[in-house]
Parts: C-alpha cells; sequence; structure tokens
C-alpha cells in the first residue's frame, strides 16, 4: 500500500509515518524541507502534486493545515493551503480513478467558540474561527466528492493532542503542550487558564493509532474522535506526579479569551468513531504517560 | 441605501434590479456587458472590486454564479466563481467597516441529488452537484463571517424560478421555463420528464420580491424560500389554460436522470422564512400568471 502523507514535517505527520513505515510506503509531503519528506514544496502547486501522484497512491492522509492564530493574522494564506491545496490534492487524487481512501484531519473548532454544551456527532457545525470553518467546508466538499464516487474520504474532528513541540506558536493552546515540556523538565511554567479548565486530549501516540487505522477502515463521513475530557487541575496533578515534580511549580493566570476558548470542552460523544473502532487514551494516567514518553520525540 | 448587485445582466439579477431601482441607488456588476451592468469584470479581480466598491455600499446581493451543469461540465471555472469570488467580495465588503447586510442565493441543490424525502430548515445537507457542494460551503463562510461580526449575511435557498429565457443551457431545469415559452406561442413542446413528476417554483417576480425583503431586513443564518410544490401534469394543464391553449401540446418523454434530478421535489417546509415574511407565490394560478406576465421581460 502506497501512502500519500501531507504536512509530514508536522507533529502529528512525523508520528504517523513513522508508525506507518512498517507496513506501507510513505510519501511524505510537506511545505518544509526536513527528514521524512520526500516532495517539498507547496501542495497547491501542480508540479508539486504531479511529484506527489509520479507513482499510483492507494491512500492520502492531509494533516498539512494553516492552523488557528496563523489563519487569523494570514486569512489569505490560510484560505490557500486550507482550501485551494485541499481542492487541488482531492482533484489529483481522483483523477487516479480507482476511488482512492482520503482521510482528513478536522478539528473540534468546526463547533464555534466558545463550543456548545454538548458535543456530539449531530452536533451542528457553527465555526468561528477561520480555521474551523475552513475544516467544515472541506468536509462538506469531501463527503461531496464521496458520495459521487470520485474518493473514499473519512473526516476525523482531532481534539487537542499533546505534547506538541515547545514553542508551536501557530497554536494558541500550546499552553496545554509546554506544560508536559516544563514539568518534564522541573521548571515553572505559568497556565493562562484556571485549574477548572476543562479540555480534550489524546496522546499524539493515540493520534497516530487512529489515523492509521483511519487509513485502513472504510468509516466516511465526518466524525469525532473520542478523547480524555479532564480539568487542567487534574492534569497538571497527573504529569506532576508522573514527571517526579510538585504541581506547585504551576502558576495560574487566567486569560477570560483564552479560557473561553480553549477551557470550556464540554463532554465529548464520539459514538460513531467509537462503533468504527477509534479510540482515546486509556484513562488519564495512560494519556499522560505516552504524551511524557513522547517528548524526546517532539523536541 | 446603496446595493451592489453581482450577476445583475441574470435573469433574477434583472428582475431585483430593476424593483430595486426605485428605492435604493443600485451598483449592478456582471461578467457580461449588458443595460443595467455598471461595472464589467471577473468579480475574483481586485480591479474589479475596487470600482464594485469606489464608494460605501449598505447591502450586497450576491446572485453570481457558476450553475449546475456548467460547473459539472468547468468545475475550476465553478470553483473560481462560485468560491473564490464570493470570498473575495465578502472580505472587500467587510472591509468597509460597517458590517454591510449580505444577501446569498443559495439552492435547494444543498439537500442533494435525488432530494430527501422531506426538506426544512432543519435537513442535513448532502450535496451531490459541485454547484450544491458550492453553495452549502459559501452557506458555512457568510454563516462565520456573520458570527464574527464582519457582515450580516442571510442565504436564501431559491427554489426554481420561471420563466428563465429560452435556451438557458446552462441549467438542467429549462425545461420548467421552456414550457412556459412553448405554450405561451401555442408551440408543440417535449418534456423530459412525467406528468406527475414534482417540482418547487416562484415565480421571478415572486424571487425579486422576497430578495428585496431580504435586504431590507435583518434574518441571518441560511433557510429555504417557500415555494408552490406542483406536479408538472397540473403546471401544464394550468398554463395551457391561462395561454389558451391545450395540454396536447405537451409530449412526455421521461429522461429518469432529469425526472430523478428535478421531478421528485418533496414537500418543502420553510417555517423560518415565512416567520421572517418571505412568501411564495399565491397558488399555482398566480404563478403561471405572473411568470406568463415576465415572459416578455425574460425574452
Amino acid at each position: 500500500m502506497r501512502v500519500l502523507v501531507t504536512g509530514a514535517a508536522g507533529f502529528v505527520g512525523r508520528a504517523v509515518v513513522a508508525r506507518l513505515r512498517d507496513s506501507a510506503q510513505v510519501i511524505g509531503v510537506d511545505a518544509v524541507s526536513a527528514p521524512g519528506v520526500d516532495v517539498h514544496g507547496d501542495l497547491a502547486d501542480s508540479a508539486t502534486l504531479s511529484r506527489c501522484f509520479a507513482q499510483p497512491v492507494d491512500a492520502v492522509l492531509h494533516l498539512a493545515t494553516w492552523p488557528g492564530g496563523a489563519a487569523e493574522r494570514e486569512p489569505n494564506r490560510a484560505w490557500h493551503v486550507n482550501m485551494d491545496a485541499a481542492r487541488l490534492l482531492v482533484d489529483k487524487a481522483t483523477a487516479q480513478g480507482h476511488r482512492p481512501r482520503f482521510v482528513f484531519s478536522s478539528s473540534i473548532a468546526v463547533y464555534g467558540d466558545p463550543l456548545p454544551e454538548r458535543i456530539d456527532d449531530a452536533t451542528p457545525l457553527a465555526p468561528t474561527l477561520l480555521y474551523g470553518a475552513h475544516k467544515a467546508m472541506m468536509e462538506i466538499w469531501l463527503d461531496t466528492q464521496t458520495r459521487r464516487g470520485a474518493i473514499n474520504a473519512l473526516s476525523l474532528r482531532l481534539p487537542g493532542v499533546v505534547a506538541r513541540p515547545r514553542a508551536s506558536t501557530a497554536l494558541r493552546s500550546a499552553f496545554l503542550s509546554d506544560l508536559f515540556h516544563a514539568l518534564a523538565a522541573d521548571e515553572p511554567i505559568t497556565l493562562p487558564v484556571s485549574p477548572g479548565a476543562t479540555t480534550a486530549l489524546q496522546s499524539v501516540e493515540c493520534i497516530a493509532q487512529n489515523l492509521v487505522h483511519a487509513l485502513q477502515g472504510d468509516a466516511t463521513g465526518a466524525m469525532n474522535l473520542p478523547a480524555q475530557v479532564v480539568r487542567v487541575g487534574e492534569l497538571v496533578n497527573a504529569v506532576a506526579r508522573a514527571a517526579g515534580t510538585h504541581a506547585s511549580r504551576v502558576t495560574w493566570e487566567p486569560d477570560p479569551l483564552i479560557e473561553a476558548q480553549f477551557g470550556r470542552v464540554p463532554p465529548l460523544h464520539a459514538s460513531r468513531a467509537i462503533a468504527a473502532g477509534f479510540r482515546a487514551d486509556e484513562g488519564l494516567e495512560a494519556l499522560v504517560e505516552a504524551a511524557l514518553a513522547g517528548l524526546t520525540f517532539s523536541r
């Protein structure tokens, strides 16, 4: 099986590619040159796309994105990456003629900011961020192309992923990952939310497993991935305990905007994904352990 | 009030502009040069857009589109008009800074082909045509921009509009309008559906009234316009009667694909639009009378 992975140099991309290489031939593509990137260039450029599809591709994992805060700062660039490049990628995959598998990393940002009081697979989409709107629109496009028999697409709405590399400044939710880095290094950290803030997380290892499962499966449509929904205070205690340090390394300085956007995640129901064999980390301890184990990888 | 109307040279555009000129200053823009078109050019071109917004605009009526069958034949052109141009138009309207009114002509094509067995404002969107997907995606974009306070947008899902000019070959539903032209001229016509086919219609005069109402109102989101849902056999009888000819002028040669796409419109519930003051023609006779009265205009 030959799999094209976009955003292969990204944090999630690297984790998935490492896991995929055992069982598939991977073509990694990214806007930046890096180890594991076979094709380097702008996905919206036809020469780049031609190199990606130089040989037939059985499946596409589309992770490349221009995320939340960065999209707000550069809306035209975000449209180019999130809409134009995605469409051209779908066209190129379709042109192969064999209805390839297409897995798209969407986001719970499709539900808006603030998030509604309950999230399940039937919750109406009401994005507020440009990024969330792009994801919702591309879900519609992929569903349409799947109904037309052009591709066989699944959109997975990813929760927060930990622990990303430090200084992921494009993401306003970076503090959730920085927490792991700081406590693992026994350093102080200031969090822009309250201990009662709630968030939905998967470890990067768990996300990678789910994405590989998505590439191999045949579920279509758009669905939420299951996640651990935890209070940040509990998360801090669990990380401090596992890292052998003290929760007192954390200073709480809630920012109302950040708290509203990233600290009020409601219970997140993912019955369709669970029925299709997707899974969350098995409890908070397992999530923290997996995230800490992955820190070397994410540095 | 200064209103920018895109697609001003089109059939619906001309009817709305004629009605609007009484009460507003209209700037008509279209890709083709025609009477009533003040700015002529590609809406996705920044020079064209700058001419449209040379003076502040209070409201935008966005009718320009690359419709159903034409979009299937030229998907890149359709994306350019339906997605890129619409986005740039929204950006330009937003940049004025006063949250202008923005009315978008969407379509019941967002519900897919074949249509579901019931359509109301809560029916899930499941487009099949590229055109329907573009409309659904742009509805999400406009809702997002409205939630962000950038514009004040309403998407109206239009039913079929009669009677369009003859030879509107870009539309696969052209036979519904050609029927009026043929019977008014006492000419024979072959219809590609059965007498039992059902369709949802408004006269162009009624559509124009609704669009002016939309520009003046403050309803937001996306909603179905109410419509007369009629069997084509009944429609033929009513048109023949009003035109003083015989229904026997019609030959029925149902094409299964056309019948499936345009002849199985279910009851169409539009309670949100009705509550917001939108209306259908007052019965089949009124619809036929208005459509026949408009034929001179549509030639």
